[in-house]
């Protein structure tokens, strides 16, 4: 998962608007962040660590044109390597930021190798850029993107740079339409970005980037092509876990679909309370505690100073971090508690959670996650582990310690969405891009030790 | 406000202890952090930011004994030359840090500099050590702490470290047991904290410092001696707004204390939601949505990225960063909205808060504030404004746009926290401790611009 | 002026002896510092300011092939933009270290405009590294060299890492050979540099890289191609001021020859005592001394820990650091003095010098210059000021100060270097490579406030 | 051996003028850097490094009052523990910068304990600080400063900011006068250091502070107190090697000194070229060429970017640093060489520099001491290695490669400087100082790994 953005602005805040969306859209990443700015020159600064770390200490230049990048780091060792945007000097100059997973990254890979093209990184997102430029050498815009889309396949919204004179912000999503994208656009300002409170803050409205749509803003207008059509998958994960609590989502609003999913979840244990796992699953708690008419509590209180527990890259790490939770005793004590999280993917931190309830008295505990059982591994863009570590694939009920656990049901996901069109690749096997799975399950193993995943 | 901590321990991991039981305390202070620990040798770190920021390249010692301090900036320019604990190496070697704030710092420090003793800040902390140190160089740790009592008026919640061999941790309070202190001890660590959360974390249970007390950690040993006595006075805004929802304060479950303040509001119009201000308001929209058996929903966001707004230093700063809240449109259109929050001082933010939702399309807007009027200056820590800046001490109750404005009433407000030794002078006006008013505020009145105040 | 440098090392040290062989060639460039290594894959680290600085923290890491350059700040605003190396992904991977000026550098820059390649900064190496990458795209290493050679005018001395498998360095140097360029190689190591001092380091033997000339590392083995031939023209200044004492160009020790400049200058007045401004009139005083039966002596001494002054940008500050220098008043007082500098070009430093041996009781001074009037501006790569900054077109005896002034003739120049083959167009006028003056001035003279020069 | 700097400007540009100042005695110690400035407020800022590395981002603020300090590492490990100024807030605040060794240093050290002092360093000014801190506590400065001399032992150059209003510079140096200390005054600038040079830089003339003196800068007066009397003892080696050779020690020139020992050393063999290792020993090299009617060549090459041998803390670095040396052939090829240095101790890096030449094809290598003999251990601030280390005392005369060794005499020595009350214990054993050698070695034994010697 990452987070992108990109602006043009007649009022030269480029920049700064880019840094503010940015810190907006954090939650997609927070292993590096960078930024391109255009404005006659081109200016680029990335690193390792959040936006405010990264650029406490730089002075924000005036631009017109801006991209920037979050990263959450999914594939790949060197997280300094791996930093985006990236950024190639013929033709034009053009910068690239990329939000999704390439599957046919090995063969393309292999295919710009032969053709002298050296790239850097392991990131999808270097590839991606030398693919655009290979094509741009030859072709216009439209008919680039069109071969690109061609080309590669997987999940890839895509924000570009292109430094002509006077410069472009080009878009485009793949024809799945996997992960999101928006954009919004007023006469002396145009900002595109990975989710909708990017452009909340600024005051436009967001439209989607349509599955295979590529949209350019030029000057000050906004030209729409829709160049590649598929069926669309959009990622269920992006509303349950991912996006803001704040965000709209293909036009459906992240904070009522996660009310919904507590709504529909059901549980045929008799409880005295119903808590969520902050901060993620407060809505669906509220939707459940509502539906059953039980009281809801703030029974578990995370510390806001310790840090979210991704950014700590070996298993061991995690587990420690674990502790910047802490209970509320008075309302666990003696009481059969309803505990709801999103999702339950490897169960180490359910156990902990669960362990830490217990310990604080509770009477009985019963877990509910508010995403049905993860049962396959995803190849678009999140770090799911593999199918052994997988804790709805080792068929251990008991192995969280709960005296229940309750998932969703799909019917109740897709209910609560209110959309079709959805990517449960990982829930039900049905993969909407056809993959050599073999070869990538090669290559993700190889990486395994340095991937990381976030349970809450 | 600041936050304080001191370890014992005999596996020598005190300093580590320290810095995480600081993060647990970091919301009582972001502006410095600072730690000395000793373990043959003394070696103190403390700088500007978070802990988290201050410690990051820092190789962490082994050490038996450690103190260490976040601070909230009340009163003083340089939070460099502010940074706590202070140190002097006679007698013995004394580190120091405080919560609380001097009210003869004016004539004491006149003392001092007839002494010959120089401060380097204006920083009460810097006052108390030397205090301490004049004392103990004639004085037994007992003799030197009573004779500090009895010269020093005020809030001092106060840890120090005294590096005789092999090392004591030394901690006092006030008589009137403004700021909270509070400890814990098994046979191979003891800790003493701001806060209970900084002991949870480490499993060991937390008594409280009482009024007038000075404890010692020496070796295994906890010492207890009662020095002074005088009408107890905690302050109620610890459990409104200071202190870590989590904690529980002179026997008082902060969490608790909280959602019966808000199931104590009363309110004369008809609503159809109720909406925190998030974070800490959220108890007490709870309880007032419980007891008034109204719909809790969660309509404000908080974008957990983009910095609280008290470590910004000016006015203007922090008209800027408010809008790190966004809105969930679809809980608010239409609706006639009770919008809780924990106080209201200034009116500044409220008046924000108000149009954010006014403009996302609220029918009505009623604010509620589970504090009652704040009509007085505090003179022991909490950095309200002058009179003319406090929006009760004003009349204007439609200056922050609602439709309309309840506060907690003083019975409510003493029912909820459940104790009568309270301070509520900046209520009602009752001062515990005798104070010369004029030049306290002249002093004041000169630093103003400096100060900084927070309102959510 | 800049250092370069390039190597392949069997044993895999290509990157320690890259910064350690800079660190002896650091006299040729202190405003920034740089390498780019490759051993699988490709890292690069420039900054601006010295190696030892740059490098300070960084972690070395083993490498076959290194390239690396510290850079004098001829032309161009912004140091850490043209920080070399510069890097181009297409084709195989290219890193360029440059030291020469181009002077159709507008035309070429206008060229690669055109054809959308685009350059960031305005330095000669980035211009350079496009028109190779051009050429590399359509032909092997050979002629594409040989095309650039065709299109490229003005004084460059290169080394160019190509990251095909398993890696080359190439090197050529322009048809006249005005900048240095030397070579070494055993069976498991081969070394490039700008100079032969970073050789001895590691005991090479030096070989000069001919003017026109393409050497090739390529695994164990060394590829000569003599590709253009013109009249040779090596710059004289390299033995007068720019290269370290102990280094042998074209053949020709510059310490000996330093010495014959001394030996070969005549003085129509009678003195006491000799004098150097430290450190490169060194040897040419000495020379003096014993041609004419004089008195040497260290009079000017030089504290080493000021800075030297050309890493100051601007006038103002370079008249402050003059101070670095200090007088040995009992070598100077009463006595006749010729002092014997280098060169003398804006006469600015030389006036502050002859007026601190006045003030330690001088007698009388007299100036003399171990190089001859320097009368016109050079065009390929030093930075003398324009015209009406040179001390020689003045006409203004006088102006420095000295009881009188004497320069080196041409005659005694040429016989010192014992070459017939020199550049002195900035002694008389004779420009080896024809160029567009006119436009050129131009765009110097929009960069002269930027412009930085360095007397001694 | 350390440089310390002190001064009164009333134009408010003490911290300038240190620093400046610093820089120009950082041949005194480049291990740490630091300063104290006095302006109403205190400001103390220092590290680890050369000035021009610790204060390269610093902004230099104005001040009446400031002294300073540059570290070389005699005794110690933590290097930042041990930079100076140190500073005690009663009375007064005091700060102290101290050039010298104390040799009743663990007699003071348990008594200051006793007395419940603590002292964080290892380092003799934080000890030298507290005895005077105790005396001031009870007595006026006169007094304080006699009752220091009276129980401190050793050579103590010191200098020390007492910030009552509106502040003092006092200065003190032991009563044998071991290591230098010299002030200079106008009426709106005072400022005192250890040598000549740093006030030669601001116009100053020089005059020593007598041993067993006390002056004080106090507002634009200087005052003068002969406080006790012993032998006087300057320390020969100032001359020989550690001051800079611009400078004047106890009147008599360092220039010149060295010239006299050049001209005073004896050779029984027939050579060709004389030749310094530079940079100290240039001018004695020159003095005996002259004697001797030989040619003087600089054929030894230092490179200025390669870092002075003695930042290394190592052995081992040690030896690698050498080869900052790079020699010119066509000087040294054939010809029997005398070799000149300023002293010999170890014989390490003689015994490289010979073998350099040796390699480099000379004839006879003959080596030159301009010292004598360095037979016994320094106990007042130079850290000689102990006696199985030094060369001298080995016997081993051709253990360092030379066809000859030849030392100065002790009387040519005495004549170079033109004094009789010179320290030579290092040289004859005859130790002004008693001490209690015994304890003293213990201590320094411990301490050994963490020495550094600089030979060159």
């Amino acid at each position: 998962m990452c987070g992108i953005i990109g602006i043009i602005d007649n009022e030269s805040s480029a920049s700064r608007i880019a840094l503010e969306g940015l810190m907006s859209i954090q939650h997609r990443g927070q292993d590096s962040s960078g930024i391109l700015c255009f404005n006659k020159n081109l200016t680029m600064k990335k690193g390792v660590g959040l936006v405010s770390e990264v650029f406490s200490q730089w002075s924000v230049p005036e631009s017109r044109l801006a991209i920037g990048h979050v990263r959450y780091p999914t594939v790949g060792k060197d997280p300094s390597r791996d930093a985006q945007p990236f950024y190639v000097n013929y033709p034009y100059g053009i910068g690239l930021c990329h939000n999704g997973n390439i599957i046919n990254f090995c063969e393309l890979q292999e295919e710009l190798n032969r053709k002298r093209r050296r790239l850097q990184s392991s990131c999808d997102g270097e590839l991606l850029l030398n693919v655009l430029a290979e094509e741009l050498i030859e072709n216009d815009v439209v008919q680039a993107v069109e071969n690109v889309m061609n080309r590669v396949y997987g999940s890839y919204s895509t924000l570009s740079l292109i430094a002509d004179q006077p410069g472009k912000i080009i878009m485009f999503r793949d024809p799945w339409g996997i992960r999101p994208l928006v954009y919004g656009s007023t006469e002396s300002r145009s900002i595109a970005a990975s989710e909708s409170v990017a452009l909340d803050k600024f005051g436009l409205p967001a439209c989607d980037v349509q599955p295979g749509e590529l949209i350019i803003f030029d000057r000050g207008e906004v030209h729409k092509h829709q160049l590649k059509k598929e069926r669309k998958a959009h990622c269920m994960f992006e509303w349950v876990y991912f996006s803001r609590v704040d965000s709209v989502i293909e036009g459906r609003s992240v904070y009522d679909t996660r009310l919904q999913l507590g709504r529909n979840l059901q549980l045929d244990h008799e409880v005295d309370v119903v808590i969520p796992v902050p901060d993620t699953a407060r809505p669906a708690a509220l939707g459940f505690a509502e539906a059953h008419d039980l009281p809801y509590r703030e029974g578990l209180i995370k510390n806001r100073y310790a840090g979210r527990s991704f950014i700590m890259s070996t298993q061991k790490k995690r587990e420690k971090t674990v502790s910047k939770l802490n209970v509320i005793k008075s309302e666990i004590r003696g009481k059969k508690i309803a505990l709801i999280d999103d999702s339950i993917v490897r169960g180490t931190t359910s156990r902990r959670i669960v362990s830490m309830i217990r310990d604080a008295g509770a009477q009985e505990v019963h877990m509910l996650s508010s995403c049905p059982k993860i049962s396959y591994p995803c190849y678009y863009g999140i770090d799911f582990p593999s199918k052994k570590e997988l804790i709805a694939c080792r068929g251990e009920i008991d192995m969280i310690g709960a005296d229940s656990v309750t998932y969703q049901t799909l019917d109740g996901l897709r209910k609560a969405i209110g959309l079709e069109d959805l990517c449960m690749a990982c829930l039900n096997g049905d993969y909407p891009v056809e993959c050599c799975t073999a070869q990538f399950e090669v290559m993700r193993e190889k990486e395994r030790e340095e991937i990381v995943w976030q349970e809450y």
